[in-house]
């Protein structure tokens, strides 16, 4: 069973870094429980948003909230198929779209390291809605939002 | 006062393109009128959020619509205030922050050139109210969204 | 043709009077074309959510706006399986569900007589997304708002 | 200092019951605390949105949600203010004003006594950010939301 999850969190990793622009932000997966999800990923010049007060760009928030809760509806739909195949778990991945999104800016995006959390509040047959936070190094909210995922999961599995 | 127009769609575009991460995105400000503003960006292999599908990422969509908006915003202030002085513009400019973004995801992000258009439909003293759409070079609509920007401007202007 | 639009306007406005809350909230079908419908709602003592300054209560708005984008998702529903049985139209209606709703609040609700317009941005196979505004009758635009609606559709109509 | 706080939460409550569209809903105040607050109301027939399935109208979800939320952000602002006069409490809750609310509907509005809690996440200067969830006699949860709050409050408090 652990060694279960213990391969979907290396599954869902190499996914997190296979997406090309999540390679752009340089998230990366950092933990998966039953109860949350985390990526991570660094501060870069790259990700500014305003060059005056040196802070990220709105833009870079929200994709990596959408990131965050995506994984989080994806690892409820692989949890409920524990004996998918490789192939399943590409359909899973691949078909999974992000409904709607939204985001509250709390506070600057100022920091060198960020966490986004996500949770899964409910998983449906066909949607998943989630709850998700980014803080920096220091715990300091930035920003929190919601997201409503679409999952077309094949009645086979 | 056509000159005056000119000036400051060459000053936004210049803002544009100073941004690091929308340098990433390849966003250009390609109109700004009284009723709307336009941004372009081409497709791009980093630019990908599903590798099966060759799809935008959906942070993409919601990065580039965030920034219509505040781009909208912006102008809307500006306008306002067609006295400005550069370092007055660099404020304005300087302290547009969104506090809300709720995007709508209608249509796979699939295309080669995409437009994004923000609408200014509420300019308050502090607050700017944005809409915004996505599309591509069809002119398929691949989302929508609205925006609420906290402007930080100063009384003496 | 004409009698066929005639007879849903008909029954979509009796199914607006059945609902009990909007019976509190006035709520009247005024108007549905190819385009958008239109609600409409008079000022009550009742309706009130402020009371230093007489404007309509917030959830007064979310209310109507909710039940406009419904009941243009419905619309468009039924308009695809036009020669539908009274069975399915109410099948139709009863399992129409709002998944996520969003509203921005523009001007205080300030006014005597209000319309509620909504517009069908996509129909999808299960999901339908609307956007909406609330003006008063001095065409004021109060607030505008996003749905996205969860339509069961038997395969068979 | 514990009868200050009984001060404010039964001020608090009676202007919950002194707005007439929340008599309407049959709202009350059941809770104040550091964390967050909490309102109740029981089903009634006035409130059903659906005749098919008895369930509460989704206005009614919307609109209970926004007043807890609204709650929450004043009952922050009258803490930072304890030594308030009455006139400038009612300043306070009279200039409160939703600039967004945004709804996530998870699952059917069945009960027979709902709870709506709040959470202040964020407490500016000027804007209140606030989340909050409803939930039935059961502890399900139905709906989960997030509001924005604008507090106009003097400086010389």
């Amino acid at each position: 069973m652990q060694n279960q999850h213990a391969l979907m969190v290396e599954k869902l990793a190499n996914i997190v870094t296979a997406i090309p622009f999540n390679r752009l932000l340089g998230l990366k997966l950092n933990h998966i429980s039953a109860e949350h999800i985390e990526l991570r990923f660094a501060m870069q010049q790259e990700l500014i948003g305003n060059f005056l007060q040196g802070i990220l760009h709105g833009g870079v928030i929200s994709s990596v909230l959408d990131m965050a809760g995506g994984l989080a509806a994806m690892s409820g739909a692989i949890k409920k198929h524990p004996h998918h195949t490789e192939e399943e778990l590409v359909e899973i991945v691949g078909k999974c779209s992000t409904i709607d999104l939204q985001i509250n800016y709390l506070r600057p995006g100022r920091g060198e390291l960020f966490s986004a959390k996500a949770w899964l509040i409910k998983q449906g047959k066909q949607l998943s809605f989630c709850r998700m936070e980014l803080s920096n190094e220091e715990n300091t909210l930035i920003a929190m939002g919601t997201a409503t995922y679409l999952l077309k999961i094949k009645n086979s599995f």
